[in-house]
Formats: C-alpha cells, sequence, structure tokens
C-alpha cells in the first residue's frame, strides 16, 4: 500500500444540499482483473457494503474486446463505474443522498482493490438546498400517491 | 417553453479526456408526472435516443413513498436519474466516452420534459488523456482476452 498515492481530494464549496456525488478516477491501476466481470461486480458492491448503502440492484456489462460498465443501485442513490483496462483507467462515481454513508471508505476501498497509483476525487454537491428554498413554490408532489 | 430558463453550462477546461460528463440539475420542475415511473424511464430512454446512443440496459426503481432513480446503460456509458419530486428537483447524469454522441440534445430533451425553470449543467472531463499518456507504463490488459 506504501506505494498507493493518496487521493487528491477536490470538495466543492460546502453547499448545503440533497446529495453528494463523489467523482472519482483511477489511473494506473493494477490490471490484472480489470477485465474480469464479475471481480469488479465484487469490487463495486463491497464499496457499496463499506458505505453501508442499502443495495437495490446490480447491473454490469462487458463490452468488446475489453472494458466493463456497472451499476449500484443504492437506496442512497448510485456507484457507477466504466473501465479503459488498455489505458489502467477506471472512471467511478460515488453518488448519495443524505450524510448517513461513509463514502470515503467506499473510496479507499475502490482504490486499493484497483491498485490505483493515482487517484483523483472530486466531490460536488448536486440539490442545493439553498435554491430550492430559495425558489420553490408549495408542492403539490409532496402528497405521495397511494399504494396499489 | 419561453418561461424555460436557458441552462446554465459551465465547462470544465478543455482536456483531451476518455469521456465526458455532464452533471445536470434540474430545478423548479413540473411536478405532475414526477413520481411515474413509467414516464420518467421513457424521458431517459429518449433522452439517450435523441444523444445517438446505443442502449444496453435499462434499470428503474421507485421509493416510498416518492422518488424515483434510473440508470440508462449505453455502450458509450450511462445516464442516471434521482428524482426528489418534493422539492421538485432531478439529478441527472450524462456520461459518453467519445465525442461522437449528441449530449446538448439529450438534455435539451430532459430540461423540456421535465419543464425545469431552472437548470445547472457542469461538463466534467473524465480520464485525462494527458495523465494517461505521461504515466502509464506498456499495459498488458491491451491483450484482449480471447471469446469463451
Amino acid at each position: 500500500m506504501n506505494n498507493i498515492a493518496e487521493a487528491n481530494y477536490v470538495a466543492s464549496a460546502v453547499v448545503p444540499a440533497l446529495g453528494n456525488q463523489f467523482i472519482v478516477d483511477l489511473y494506473e491501476c493494477n490490471c490484472e482483473r480489470f477485465d474480469d466481470l464479475e471481480w469488479v461486480e465484487g469490487v463495486m458492491v463491497e464499496a457499496a457494503q463499506r458505505a453501508q448503502a442499502t443495495i437495490v440492484d446490480v447491473v454490469f456489462h462487458k463490452f468488446s474486446p475489453i472494458g466493463i460498465s456497472g451499476i449500484v443501485v443504492i437506496s442512497e442513490s448510485h456507484l457507477a463505474i466504466h473501465t479503459w483496462p488498455e489505458y489502467r483507467y477506471a472512471a467511478i462515481d460515488v453518488f448519495t443522498c443524505g450524510e448517513v454513508l461513509d463514502c470515503e471508505a467506499a473510496i479507499a476501498h475502490l482504490g486499493a482493490a484497483f491498485g490505483a497509483r493515482q487517484r483523483s476525487v472530486v466531490k460536488v454537491a448536486r440539490g442545493s438546498t439553498e435554491i430550492i428554498t430559495r425558489r420553490s413554490p408549495p408542492n403539490p408532489c409532496l402528497v405521495p400517491t397511494p399504494a396499489a
């Protein structure tokens, strides 16, 4: 682990928001299992578990000749990955609502599992509560539809 | 359409990259059908089609009491949506690799369909080819695994 670069965290301004999205770029990954669909899916599922997320659905696809796309839908939003094994690069999103999930645990797991020697992590606030509070008139959608 | 605010595009620095991610925040949406799973899924699928994307998988879930999460997996990466009907807000990602897709057509469709009176669109370059070129040693993953 000593040669694993520390994540370069760039946080957006601290804005009260409905959700937070961590944009994670992993470079110079170990690529032995980078094109192994089952392994990549397992890494992403474990990341969601380490974040204490509730998994709703898991969808992964392998492309020809190489490359994997996958989504872990969670009650709190989603995790997504796209891999470019030929460039030893993976683009990952960790998108959550609320403040209860441990996104940093998920991101640390992802960086370690892929052996990324260079990481960029950018946190983006999604759904500014300031804009919502200032601009939204009363909302009929507040009334949930009855269960079928 | 006259009262629909123009998208506020904020582009990241022009960086040659493997992919581009448009982070789309839609505020003050018309919410009549905002919690209609089939309708929201249709809007997202049409957005992918307007971008000229190749759809691989479509996964949508409705949460209790309100709110929808959905992903359209495309050969060129993915579109994702999370809705907060109670706040008339939707968080959408349009993530594509390559330069051939018409992401602006997809985003225009989404803004119009949801009747968003305020939009924020931020374009994020994913997978800097400058970093990849500078840092990556020869890569055994370039050799595709044989088909089963």
